[in-house]
Formats: C-alpha cells, sequence, structure tokens
C-alpha cells in the first residue's frame, strides 16, 4: 500500500434505480474536494445518463483505481464493468443482477487490495436479485461471504447525533424475537465497541442496550427476555471492560437527553434502531457495515424505483456515507499505524 | 350543564412520585391564566409538599368544582379525599392504592357529571397497584371500566408535530404479535377518524397505518402480517371512506417529510408508536385516552420516584396534557352544538 490515500470505490447499484444519477451527482458535489472517488459501471450508461441529466457531468473511463485522483478534478473515473449494462428506469430486470454482484465484488476487492480505500455501495433491488438467484438477505450478508465464512457482518446506521445497531435485521419480527439470543447481543456489542474505537475515533465507547419489551418488560409484567436474554449479555459485556448501559426502556432511551448518554445504541430489532435514527434526520443517516476487513457505507434509502429517471434525487445521503466511509479509513489507517 | 366552561380536574397519582410537586407546579404556572383546574387529593399532603418547595404556593381545600374558579387566582383548588394519605417520597405503599384510585374514580364521575371538563390524570406506579390487587393493566383500562364493560378505550399520544396510536399496547412483545388482529386496527382506526373530527376539530382526518415487520415484510419476504392482517383493515377503512394509507414501512413514516401527510399513525405496537414520538420531543408528547365518554390526558412520563422530593420535577408534560384536555373538551362542546 503507497503512502498516499488510495480513492474511495462507489458501486453501480440497480441501474433501474437512482443510483446512476446520485453517482454523477456525488462527482458534482465532491469534484472540487477532497476524497475523490471512482465507480465500477458501464461508462456508456453514466455518458447517457450525464448527457440527459446535465451535460457539464463528464465521464472518464479508467484502467487502474491508481488514475482516480487526477482524472477526478474533470471528470467522473469509472473503472469499466467490461459489460454493457441496459436498463429502463423504474423497471428493474433480473438480467443486470451479474453486473450489479459484479461491482460489489470488484470493488471489495480492490479494497481488499489497497487499490481502494473504503467501499460505498448505491443501493440494489433485492427481490430483483432474488429472481436472479441471489441468495443473500441483502448487501451486508453478501458482502461479509466475499470475506470469508465466519465473518459476522454487523450493521450500524450512523448519523451525526445517533448511531445503532440492530442486533437482528431483515427478517419479520416474529422471527427477530425467535433467533435473538444472549451471544447475538454480545457478538454485536462486541464488534461495536471495537469499531468505535479503531474505525470512529471514540477512546471509551459507551454502549447503551435496548429492553425488547414495552417499558424493558416492567419487571417481567410485559416480558422476560430482559431478564433472560439481554441481562445477561450486559453482564457478559461488563466483565469485558466496556463502558455498558441497559437494558434500557425502548421508548425513552432515544431522546436528545438520553442520546447523550451513549456512543451507540444496541437495538434488538430492525425497527426499534431504524425508527429512532430516520425520525431524526433521514438524509443524515448512513449505513455502516461493522466487522469486515475493510470500511463499508450505503446511503441510507432505497433504489428509489419511483424517482429514477427523473433528475430530482437527492444525494444527501450517499455524500454522508462518502464522508464517514473516508473518516473511517483514515482513523483505521492511524490506528494501524499506531498498533 | 351550565353555559359557563367548567374546570379542569387533576387526580392525585402515585403519592410517593412526582405528582403531587407537578400540580403544585403546574397551579403556579397556571394561575394567571385561562382553564382553572383543582385536584382530588389530601390537601394536608400538598400543603406539607408545598412549604417544603415553595411557600408562595397556596393549598384551598374547596367543598364542590364549582368553586374551583373563583379559588384559582389564590390557591390551588383541592377537592378532599377525605383519607389521610401517608406517603415517603420514592418509597410507593400499597397502602395508598385505596386513596390512588378513589381520586381517579371521583374524577370520572365529576367530568360524567358535567362538573369538570376534562379529566388529566397523574402517574401512577403500577406494580404498587398490582401489589394492592389492582386488576388492570395500566390507568387506561381502569378508566374504562369506570364507563362500562363495552368501551374499547384507544390510546393516543399526541405532539405538537405527530400523533400516535399503538393498537396493541402494554404486552410483551411477543404478546403483541399473538394478540393483533384485523378487527382491533379497524377499531382503533375508526375511534381515532372520529376523535380526530370531534375533539380535534379536523374536518377530513388522514390516517397513516404501519406495518408491523421491516419495510412493512418487502412484498412478503419478511413477514406476511401485512398481507394478512394489515392490508385487510386498510381496505376495510378506506370503504368507509376514511383517508387513510397503509401499511407503510414503520422506518420511514415518521420523517419530518412523511408525518405531513397524515394527522395520526396507526402503530402495531407500543414501541413503534412510543419511540418515534419520545424521539422527537419528549417533553411535548401528551397521552390521550379516545373511546371514552369524557376528554382524559395524562402526561407522558411515570412517577418518576427518583427525582420525588428533590423539587426538580418538570411540569412541562403535564402543562400539554391540561391544554390538550382543555382545547379537546371545548372542541367536543362546538361538536356538540353544532350537532
Amino acid at each position: 500500500m503507497s503512502t498516499e490515500t488510495p480513492p474511495l470505490v462507489l458501486t453501480m447499484g440497480e441501474p433501474a434505480g437512482i443510483g446512476g444519477e446520485l453517482s454523477l451527482k456525488a462527482w458534482q458535489a465532491r469534484k472540487d474536494g477532497s476524497a475523490p472517488f471512482f465507480t465500477i459501471d458501464d461508462p456508456e450508461r453514466l455518458t447517457d445518463l450525464a448527457r440527459k441529466l446535465n451535460p457539464d457531468i463528464l465521464i472518464d473511463a479508467i484502467d487502474h483505481p491508481s488514475e482516480a485522483a487526477a482524472v477526478f478534478a474533470n471528470a467522473l473515473p469509472v473503472l469499466p464493468l467490461g459489460t454493457s449494462v441496459q436498463a429502463t428506469a423504474g423497471k428493474p430486470n433480473p438480467a443486470t443482477a451479474g453486473p450489479v454482484q459484479d461491482s460489489i465484488r470488484r470493488a471489495v476487492d480492490l479494497v481488499r487490495e489497497g487499490e481502494a480505500a473504503a467501499v460505498i455501495t448505491n443501493p440494489i433491488q433485492k427481490e430483483t436479485m432474488y429472481a436472479a438467484g441471489f441468495a443473500f438477505p441483502g448487501h451486508t450478508e453478501f458482502l461479509a461471504s466475499l470475506v470469508d465464512d465466519r465473518t459476522v457482518p454487523v450493521m450500524m446506521l450512523a448519523s451525526p447525533t445517533l448511531r445503532v445497531v440492530p442486533v437482528t435485521i431483515h427478517v419479520s419480527l416474529r422471527k427477530a424475537l425467535d433467533i435473538l439470543t444472549t451471544e447475538a447481543i454480545i457478538e454485536a456489542a462486541r464488534v461495536t465497541h471495537r469499531e468505535l474505537a479503531g474505525s470512529f475515533g471514540i477512546a471509551r465507547p459507551r454502549l447503551a442496550v435496548a429492553g425488547l419489551n414495552p417499558h424493558a418488560g416492567e419487571g417481567g409484567a410485559m416480558g422476560d427476555e430482559e431478564a433472560q436474554l439481554i441481562a445477561p449479555a450486559v453482564e457478559v459485556l461488563r466483565a469485558d471492560g466496556i463502558d455498558v448501559a441497559g437494558p434500557l426502556s425502548p421508548d425513552t432511551m432515544f431522546t436528545t437527553m438520553a442520546r447523550d448518554t451513549y456512543d451507540a445504541a444496541i437495538c434488538m430489532y430492525h425497527d426499534q434502531a431504524l425508527i429512532p435514527i430516520k425520525t431524526i434526520g433521514f438524509e443524515d443517516a448512513v449505513n455502516v457495515t461493522l466487522g469486515l476487513p475493510f470500511v463499508r457505507t450505503s446511503p441510507d434509502h432505497g433504489t428509489a424505483l419511483d424517482l429514477a429517471g427523473t433528475g430530482r434525487a437527492d444525494p444527501a445521503s450517499l455524500l454522508a456515507a462518502m464522508d464517514v466511509a473516508a473518516e473511517m479509513a483514515a482513523q483505521r489507517r492511524r490506528h494501524a499505524v499506531a498498533a
């Protein structure tokens, strides 16, 4: 790895969604600044999109990530997928599922080889991927599988005033109750704690563990998972030396005052984590995958098929994802140098 | 009922909690304004509390609610419970469960007789009540039982920018999944719709019905309650002529932009409703019981035993509860006159 910071790499995402437009707009917003990035996409597709969106946006195909920095001030650097990607805005087609995965796979290869600093992923359309045989619940699990079979990815949503980590994620609420274990809570909290120190520069991270039931079970009157599953996890974490509070009443732990008392909330299910962070500020939230041997972030929104092709997609969350990724990558480098 | 607006009535609540202090502070905050209230409590207990908190706060025992308005500018009017209530701050005692219930029961009688405009309840300590044989999950169910066996109370949390109605409330999350039915969703939504029109002055109320699972089930990939239970309820409500959207993805329906599109969110479980409203603004949220033949509100916090006796309790939520109650009572009167 050279001493120079390598560029960020951005994946294509669902080509019928807003990903391409976001890539173009993100370049426009960042071309004069730091943290250059390149995308892995079909340059012709992006050139067509740019022509419709804004003829001032230029595309330049590159052969290698090392060319991205030099190109960046004048054009969006695109590492060609090597396949022509045909997509109709708003109409996802399982035929493009291959290139969508290729873009992700190559981005991961490049970041693991040190040719890219961090991966930022554009949103994918899961139903379309499933229809093409994609065997992963989502992006995060696919990324972990590219590392090895034992990597347990941990999803974090991060915004300027709140970080949340759902222990169970893309399963029905009923299944979340069935699969929640003390071990899963401990694992998610440990990974979170390690990354807050290593990738977020927080010297002594403070965790807050949510209860599962109303009022955290109110002493057993409304559920016993707090006593059976969650409190034992908190004890183990405390024995690890981690600064941890919980199980906390889920409805009061996200108030402005409560948020100040911890660096990340460990949540029991998807919406317990995502409702508060999106309620606070939808556009500022960034999806961060913890527990991988590289930095990966993504915007906290979907493919927005209804917006695709209209030119009205907002790159705010993608830009926030890039900022968080660049900062995390820099922290990791400092941490690695210091270690 | 006279043409003059009767006073609001405030219950005692748990005497070992912050209720008494809040009653005193609420009077202090409102003594020069409109909407006088009286409380049903032990005047000696309140006098002792006032002496410690602020000797400028005066107490005056009244014989009848009709005396409250005249007394209000000079002293907090107290309709005596007729029992001496001995309580140690922070130490609830099942021995006071009787007077706690008496205060509520008499407040309900008075509002039903037209002697009070609306009931505002101070928080009660449920565990202590249970220990004394209280057979109701909470305040709301007890209030409904005072009306008749068929009254189904509907809990709403209301703040200046969001109203939420949980269809299932004080049960474990697992039990909430088990007891959620299409009928319960329809019932809660109909009561909400009726009260938004009758008690909140909204001519054509717009409802948003939440999904249960992440991404509202994502087309069945993460749970089928949306298709099996929730969408059928939405169809029935639409056939009623109600302006209703849903089932909506729970994590995106509480963003600032989304909140503008409806007057109340019908939520499937306690924390789906309470997390967003408390995340937005803890002190502004008011608990409103819909579906009763009278107006009842309460502050959106508990007995705060740890704060009791310190003089640091914040009456903001109780004051907000009084404002909402006064406004709802006025709307009901207008509605009744117009009908």
